[in-house]
């Protein structure tokens, strides 16, 4: 007997509020960076990214993708054992965002709530956490992992990357144990880091510390990116993905899909192409929401478990990297 | 065989600048507290508490209570497989402080780091997550855990409870996995969680998003403090060791030492009563430190260790709340 981590329901929630690519590149214009921009749209993917309004916020976004997923599970809230909130734009650092979604959810049975924050990995980081706790422990059945990014505020104006490609929007993933006679769910998982780029990405600019600083301006307080050569990606993702294979004697050619970081269209089909797969195995969906981090992985599976359900015994892979850098991958079986 | 979790080193770092009860007690003189201070400092066991100067930092402070952790443990920075860093005052939310901490020890070998923050129990959290990865993966042989508080920037100089009682500082745990045959390290942990008391405790006061808004005061980005009726503590955290120890069918009788949250000294007194264990079986630091938060069981742990060390089969607890609230405790045997 088998004790399966499965994935019993997945939810999304994306703002009203739409910014077309005509905008931005029309924003970028008084930077004399239109037509660089245009370049980079077109690169990485966008077309429309959502923007929460003013009535909305992380924890809102994040009950809302929830309250799906919990449907799509045919679970009330009462059945969640576990919370984990993970985003890099936590509303509150006090007390845990994974407790007032609890709240807001009214999941009293949920004993274990916490953040977990690996910026852009983060929702991947915290299905291998949860899944840990509901294979090695009886007291976890059914744990809620939820990805809610309210970045926009946080991308300066004149910055190109940040504010041209990031989307606000939430996510959320229900896993249930099983035990089962054949192995299945989530198989391996595995994770590289080279923390050489440590300097290229920082939130807040001016350090946690100093936002409390009033000589300092809001600007100082936003994300800070220093451009930089991030070719490297498809090279150490697609060795990334072969080591997680082999871990349960699987190759390439045995995914039937992949769930990447949203971040660029193009990295993914380079990516794809060096494991002797196929762009149509990829779910890409930045172009419609734009880049929303930590969720973006399982947004894109939202999307496509929408349009078309996986058959038993598909294989599938999720894959990203976050800020520094950091990656992580997870197999999965149907 | 038994693939046990052991603590194989502590460490921890407290600043040199010290703030002595008398300046807190004179600084309320004029908001007309200095009596009702004085009760409070009495009544949660404070004399001293460590500030972090101008030239430290959360991760500074992190990275040197890892260092004497590695070297109690005698292990080099390469040793370490995965880091955890555990605080609700992240230096950065992007890239991870685990990731700095990695960068800053040459831990070159440590594939997975991220960031947790559970609060005030976020250390305890964390050694529990990184011990089901040692206990289910081989991956995974060595965790460091580093829970980094620089959190005296953000009590606002009029609240009385978070300004004289909280203190700067570092603790850090290496965990170890290892195949014995019988049974000792990490047992068991317990849960629970309450959040109607959510709206008692919010950091930064004005939500994270509003951090960049140039119209609120470095003040409204501080630490929100509602004085609320916790007198509920004791009941809640004996009840949540009885369930603890009864996991591995032992009873308070058979604890040797309690490292419990340092934040009030007077509910660790009633906890200790009300298992019918006594107050000497406790360590209280937060007397000469102030309260470290995530890192304060631990450094009461490495503070134990230092002047007498357990014998084989002595059994301890930790126990700490976090904000809104959770509780959880832990279970070791040495």
């Amino acid at each position: 007997m088998f004790r399966n981590v499965l994935i019993s329901g997945v939810g999304a929630y994306n703002p009203g509020k739409e910014v077309k690519n005509e905008t931005i590149i029309n924003h970028f214009r008084k930077y004399q960076l239109d037509e660089h921009v245009t370049n980079l749209l077109d690169k990485l993917g966008r077309d429309i990214r959502k923007q929460a309004d003013d009535s909305e916020s992380m924890i809102g976004m994040g009950v809302k993708a929830s309250k799906e997923a919990l449907k799509e599970a045919k679970l009330r809230a009462e059945d969640i054992d576990m919370i984990i909130s993970a985003t890099d734009t936590p509303q509150y650092l006090m007390p845990s965002c994974a407790l007032m979604i609890r709240n807001e959810l009214k999941a009293s049975n949920a004993t274990s709530v916490f953040d977990l924050n690996n910026n852009c990995v983060g929702m991947i980081s915290a299905i291998d956490v949860a899944s840990r706790y509901l294979k090695t422990d009886k007291k976890f059945k059914r744990a809620l992992i939820v990805g809610s990014l309210h970045v926009s505020p946080f991308a300066k104006e004149d910055d190109m990357i940040t504010y041209s490609i990031v989307g606000d929007g939430a996510a959320a993933v229900i896993l249930e144990s099983k035990e089962e006679e054949i192995e299945r769910g989530l198989l391996a998982t595995q994770m590289f880091t080279d923390d050489n780029y440590n300097d290229t990405i920082r939130f807040p600019e001016c350090g946690l510390h100093n936002i409390v600083d009033d000589n300092l301006k809001g600007y100082d307080r936003k994300m800070q990116w220093k451009p930089f050569d991030f070719s490297f990606l498809s090279d150490k993702w697609s060795e990334l993905v072969v080591t997680l294979l082999d871990e349960n004697e699987y190759k390439p050619e045995h995914v039937s899909h992949y769930f990447m970081s949203q971040f660029s269209k193009d990295d993914i089909k380079v990516t794809l192409e060096k494991l002797g797969n196929n762009y149509e195995q990829a779910t890409f969906i930045a172009d419609k929401y734009g880049y929303t981090g930590s969720a973006s992985p399982i947004m894109a599976l939202n999307e496509r478990l929408k349009k078309e359900k996986f058959k038993d015994e598909e294989l599938i892979v999720f894959c990203s990297v976050a800020a520094g850098y950091t990656m992580q991958a997870l197999s999965y079986k149907w």
